[in-house]
């Protein structure tokens, strides 16, 4: 399995993902699933996926061989664009493999989010589908997931609001998302790759890659649980005493 | 859908349940899913409910039918038999009517959650499969859900621990595990259902019902993601720049 993530404010962008891959469940990897494409200060991509890994290696393969030519994401006016160029990339590789994955019962299935900025237009961040269209986050939904979505996602819901969170925090809260993921979906795994992309940079420089023995990391997450059993104590008591009178 | 748990801890029980069931998107009702089954002084079981409203509703009247009379759940010897009762029943439906419904492509799907105690033993708490065959909390994972699942996980796996957790704590978490449900799932709906069971009650005394307006459940809603959010603000920062040296 796989979980990652993108958050969109009006600071930026917040990426992130795991990096485990898996073959059945005695066959596990380390993959990154974060790939970023940059002419620095006139376009800067950072793309996510999920799916069968040779499913999404051939598309990145196909994205990378246009970019280095100046074509596809190297060449695209916005970035609607942009998420269209990889829609054609997952469709031509469905083109290549469906039929014969099909004819074996293996489903064609890939996410991608991407992420990213043109100059002279707003940053923006999609969703792309196993059949090729965009989803765009908004400021309503100001975050995508794609993968294990649902452990990360009561925190992502509680905390990410698109005109007041800070990226820093965006940052935390991605953090805490794939922490919760990992810790009921074994198939989701460390090391966590994380970039902060802040509007205008037009560039990927704020990256890192933390490994599940990363101190930063193993602080996050025992400070979050202290946080959460505390919070939980300083909650008011219910009162069950009363239920026959409140009715 | 559904969302129900139940919470075992060295000092008892916490029951809690959603009330909401739909058959499509448009048709949306409110049932309770808790049913209690007791002999005060001697015995007491709660019992929740996921998957289709007609089944478990056949369930649950072949199991109070046979308690009113002294059999079942009224006259088994032990917790684990009693799970093994309603695992008997869940099979004398589908024996009913699991061909019908599979003629026409509905899945007999039902899950039960049995809390109680029977007195001289232990409380205990099972959850019993579409099968029949029953699954025991344990002291390593000492809660247990149906339904919609994966939301609330993450605030129980970091905070319920058997030796360690109050009830009225274990009552909270509860609370909060179906509260983050509810923001992601349309689906799983208050009011919630909620009981305590103290080690050697034997009676099913500390119930709530809580509403969409129950203030104390607004309140618990508002107080916790503050707490989340101030949380998150407190975490220590994460330093992106240096990524390329620390690698």
């Amino acid at each position: 399995m796989t979980y990652c993530l993108g958050i969109h404010t009006r600071h930026g962008l917040v990426m992130a993902s795991d990096s485990r891959t898996n073959a059945g469940y005695d066959q596990v990897n380390v993959t990154r699933k974060m790939h970023t494409f940059v002419l620095p200060g006139e376009r800067a991509f950072v793309l996510l996926c999920s799916g069968s890994l040779s499913l999404t290696q051939s598309i990145i393969t196909l994205l990378g061989r246009d970019f280095d030519l100046g074509k596809g994401l190297a060449s695209v006016a916005n970035m609607y664009d942009a998420a269209r160029e990889i829609g054609e990339q997952v469709r031509r590789v469905s083109e290549m493999d469906r039929a014969a994955l099909e004819r074996d019962e293996v489903r064609f299935n890939v996410h991608f989010l991407l992420g990213g900025q043109i100059a002279g237009q707003p940053p923006d961040l999609y969703l792309v589908y196993p059949q090729g269209n965009p989803l765009r986050a908004t400021e309503d939904s100001p975050f995508l997931q794609i993968g294990e979505v649902k452990y990360g996602r009561p925190i992502l819901v509680r905390g990410i609001r698109y005109q007041e969170t800070p990226l820093d925090e965006a940052a935390k809260y991605a953090l805490i998302s794939i922490d919760s993921t990992m810790r009921s979906n074994v198939t989701v795994g460390p090391p966590i790759d994380i970039c902060i992309y802040q509007r205008d940079e037009l560039d990927i420089v704020h990256r890192r890659r933390l490994t599940d023995k990363d101190p930063d990391l193993i602080q996050i997450h025992e400070q979050w649980e202290q946080t959460l059993r505390k919070g939980v104590t300083e909650l008011p008591p219910i009162d069950f005493e009363t239920f026959g009178q409140k009715k």
